[in-house]
C-alpha cells in the first residue's frame, strides 16, 4: 500500500477500504506520511465525498489511535452532550446542571474556542480558580460524588483528531461532512459515555451553513453511534443569530446564571430545556415530554442553579470573584425598522478581535471582554436606539461601522425565527 | 489575500484572478504559504481544473519566477523541441542533428529521467566526457558557432516550476492538463526560443494515456504559446509501445546512430523525420512538406550523421568510448501468436530495476543496462523465440515472468498501429 495510489483512488472518486484507510490513520500518525501528502488527500476527501461506510471506518480508525475512557467505574447510563460550534453558545453551562439534577450522571468533556466560535473551557475558565484538566481518576471521583463534570477533552484522547484537525484548519479541508462526523464521533466515542445529545448548530453563525447538510451529517453522526453501540440524538437548532444577548466568556457565565435563576433571554431558556430533556429521556429511559416536565421542574425550583453552583465549588471555581473589568461603549442604531438578519459569523469576529476569542490556538484571552445584544431578529429598532453595548479593554478600528454592517434593518414586519429545526434519532 | 480563501475558492469551482494565482505561486516561493497548503490547492485544481485564463496566468507567473534565458545573440529563427517522455525515447538524438544541418539553430534544455520513463540528458551522459551542464555565454557561442546545443535546463530557470514539481510528485497531483501545461510551457518559454515543437506521447507508456486528453493538452499549451508570441506546434503520438527497439541509456545512444545511418528502426525513423520536419518548416519558414524532403536528404547524404558526431564532439563527448558492459539474458516467448499489447509503462520500469533509471532523483544510473525487443506490436512470435534481450550487470527478481507479463500475445492477427494520431498547430 502507498499514499499516492490511495490519494489517485479517492482523486477519482473511488472507495477506499478500511485496510487502506487504516493504513492512512497510522502512517500520518509515524510520520510517513507527510503533512503535504494528508492535506492532498483531504482535498480529494473534501471534494469527492466519503461513504457512509468510509466514514465509519474512518472513525473506527481515528478513534482507535488513542485510548478510549474508561467510565465502568460510574454506576447508570453516562450522557454527554456537544454542540458544533455557535456564537455565544454557552447551553452546556445551564443544560449540564439541569440534567445532573434530574439524577442523570453527565461526564462532559470540553474544548477551547477558535475563530468566531467560544469554547466551554474558556467560558469555565473566566470564573477564578476553575479547574478544568482533570485526570479520569477525578472525573470518576467527581461524578461519583456530584453526578456532574466538566473537565477539558484531553486532546491526546484521539491523537488522529488532534494532528488532522490541525492540519484541515489551515489547509481549507474544515468543511467537508465525513471529516466533521468522524471527528466529532471518534472524540465523543472515545470519552467513553453511553448516550450523547449533539447540538447542531445551523446558519450563517455555523459551520454548517444549510439544513439539508445539518441533516445528512445528523444521520451520519447517528449511524456512526449505532456502529459502535451509542445512542446518538441530534438536535438541529437556528445559528443566524448569536444564543442569547451576551457574547464573551465571563458575561456568558453570568448570562448562564441568570438563565438557571429563570431569568434568562427566552432563546438560551428553550433550547437549554429541549436539550436537557433530550438528556435526562436517554439517561433515564423515560418519553421526552416527562423529561421536559421534570427540567422545567429543576429549573424553577432552582435545584439546578445549585447544583452548577455545587459543580463550580467542586472544580475550585470561585463564582464570587467573576467580575467584568472593562470600559462600555453603547452601539446606537444609524437606521430604524425590523431587524431581519445578522451576520453572526462576522460579529463572532468582531468579538474575536475585541480579545474574546483567539485567531489561533496560542492567542491568550481577555475574558472581560464581549458584546450585549439589545436586539435580535424580528425587533424592531429606532434611530439613535441603543442595538449593542460593547465591552472592550482594546480599540478596534471601525467597531460602529463593523457592527452595524452585521445589522440588515428592514421596513416591513419580519417574523420571529424557529429555534429548533428538528430532531433526528 | 489569505491562502485558505482562496483554496476554498478553487475548491468551490471558482475562478482564481490572475493576482490571487500570482499571490500563491510568489507566497509559496517565499515559504509564507506551506507545502500542505499548496498540495490542497493542487488537488482542488486536480480535480476542479481551471479555465484557459486561469493557466495562461499560472503559466506567467511561474514563469516570471524566474529568469528567462536572453538568446538575441543568437541571430535567426531559435527552435526547441520537448516531449512529454516515453519509453525508448530517443528522438531528440536523431531529431536535432536533423535540423541543424538543415540550418535551422536548435537551442535544446533537456532533463533527466524519473520513473518509467528516460530522460535525453542521461543519454547524452553515457557517452563518455560528454558535458551537459552548460553556461548562457557557451550556449549561445556553440550555435552561434555549430548551430546546435543540447543542454541540461537549470532547473532554477522557473523556480516555481521547480518547488511545485517536486510536490506534485509525491501528493498524487501530476495528472492534471493545466498543471502539465503550465509546467511545460514555462519552461520552454524561460529557455529563450522563438518556436516550439513539442511531441505529445499518448498511450500506456505516456502520461497521457487518452488522446482527448492530450488534444485539450496541446490546444491549451498553443494557447499559452500565442499568449507570449511564441508559436507552438504539437504532434500526437503513440507511445502504446515502446519507441524503436532499444531502452537504457548507452543502448539508446548506439540506436540514435543507427539510425542517423539509415538503418534505424522504421517508427523511431519516421517520427524523427516528422518532429524534425515541423521543426524545419517553422524555423525556415517553408512548407512541411518541403522541410520533409530536405531533411529526408539530410538523413540519406549522412549529414545529419556528420552534425551528430561534430555536436557530441563539442560538448567534449567521446563517441568511440561508448560501449555496452552488461551481460546478457535472452528472454524467450512461452506463447506462440501476434503481439496485440505491450504493457510499455511495466516495462519501463523493469528498466528502471535493472538501473537504467532513477526511482528517486538521488539514485545513480547505470548506462551499460536496458533491453532490446525483438518483437512489437503486430509482428508474429513462436514458442522459443527470441522476444527481448536483456541487458543487465544486477539480478532482478522474477525478471522472465515480469516482461512475459508485459506482452499480450494473441491469436489473430493484429494490424501494425499508427505512430502519429494527428498535428495540432
Amino acid at each position: 500500500m502507498n499514499i499516492i495510489d490511495i490519494i489517485n483512488k479517492k482523486r477519482n472518486s473511488q472507495i477506499l477500504t478500511s485496510e487502506e484507510i487504516q493504513f492512512v490513520i497510522d502512517s500520518y500518525l509515524n510520520n510517513s506520511i507527510k503533512d503535504y501528502q494528508m492535506s492532498s488527500l483531504l482535498m480529494a476527501i473534501c471534494i469527492n465525498g466519503m461513504t457512509e461506510e468510509e466514514t465509519i471506518n474512518l472513525t473506527t480508525s481515528m478513534l482507535n489511535s488513542g485510548k478510549i475512557i474508561d467510565l465502568r467505574e460510574i454506576e447508570g447510563i453516562k450522557v454527554d452532550k456537544h454542540s458544533t460550534g455557535g456564537v455565544g453558545d454557552k447551553t452546556t453551562l445551564i443544560v449540564i446542571p439541569l440534567v445532573a439534577s434530574c439524577g442523570v450522571k453527565v461526564v462532559k468533556m470540553s474544548g477551547r474556542g477558535l475563530g468566531f466560535t467560544g469554547g466551554t473551557i474558556d467560558k469555565l475558565e473566566a470564573i477564578p480558580g476553575f479547574k478544568t484538566k482533570l485526570s479520569i481518576r477525578e472525573i470518576i471521583d467527581q461524578v461519583n460524588e456530584i453526578g456532574i463534570c466538566n473537565a477539558y477533552g484531553n486532546n491526546n484522547l484521539v491523537p488522529a483528531d488532534k494532528k488532522i484537525y490541525a492540519l484541515r484548519d489551515t489547509t481549507g479541508t474544515v468543511d467537508s461532512i465525513p471529516l466533521i462526523a468522524s471527528s466529532i464521533m471518534s472524540k465523543k466515542l472515545a470519552s467513553g459515555v453511553d448516550k450523547i445529545v449533539i447540538d447542531l448548530k445551523v446558519g450563517n453563525g455555523a459551520f454548517m451553513k444549510n439544513l439539508e447538510d445539518a441533516k445528512k451529517l445528523a444521520r451520519l453522526m447517528i449511524k456512526i453511534g449505532k456502529n459502535h453501540n451509542k445512542e446518538v440524538v441530534c438536535i438541529l437548532s437556528n445559528m443566524n443569530q448569536p444564543l442569547g444577548n451576551m457574547i464573551g466568556n465571563s458575561l456568558e457565565v453570568l448570562e448562564a446564571m441568570e438563565t438557571l435563576e429563570g431569568k434568562g433571554p427566552t432563546d438560551i431558556t428553550n433550547l437549554s430545556l429541549i436539550i436537557a430533556a433530550y438528556m435526562v429521556s436517554l439517561g433515564l429511559n423515560i418519553s421526552v415530554n416527562d423529561a421536559l416536565e421534570m427540567v422545567k421542574q429543576k429549573l424553577i425550583d432552582k435545584s439546578a442553579y445549585n447544583k452548577f453552583l455545587e459543580f463550580v465549588n467542586y472544580q475550585n471555581g470561585n463564582i464570587n470573584k467573576l467580575i467584568v473589568k472593562s470600559k462600555k461603549l453603547e452601539i446606537k442604531s444609524t437606521k430604524s425598522g425590523f431587524i431581519s438578519k445578522i451576520d453572526t459569523e462576522k460579529l463572532g469576529y468582531v468579538v474575536m478581535e475585541l480579545g474574546a476569542g483567539r485567531s489561533n490556538i496560542y492567542d491568550d484571552i481577555d475574558y472581560s471582554v464581549g458584546i450585549k445584544l439589545h436586539k435580535k431578529i424580528g425587533d424592531t429598532v429606532n434611530v439613535q436606539e441603543k442595538l449593542i453595548t460593547v465591552y472592550y479593554n482594546k480599540e478596534v478600528e471601525n467597531i460602529h461601522e463593523r457592527i452595524m454592517n452585521c445589522f440588515k434593518i428592514v421596513d416591513d414586519v419580519v417574523e420571529i425565527p424557529n429555534l429548533i429545526y428538528g430532531v433526528i434519532e
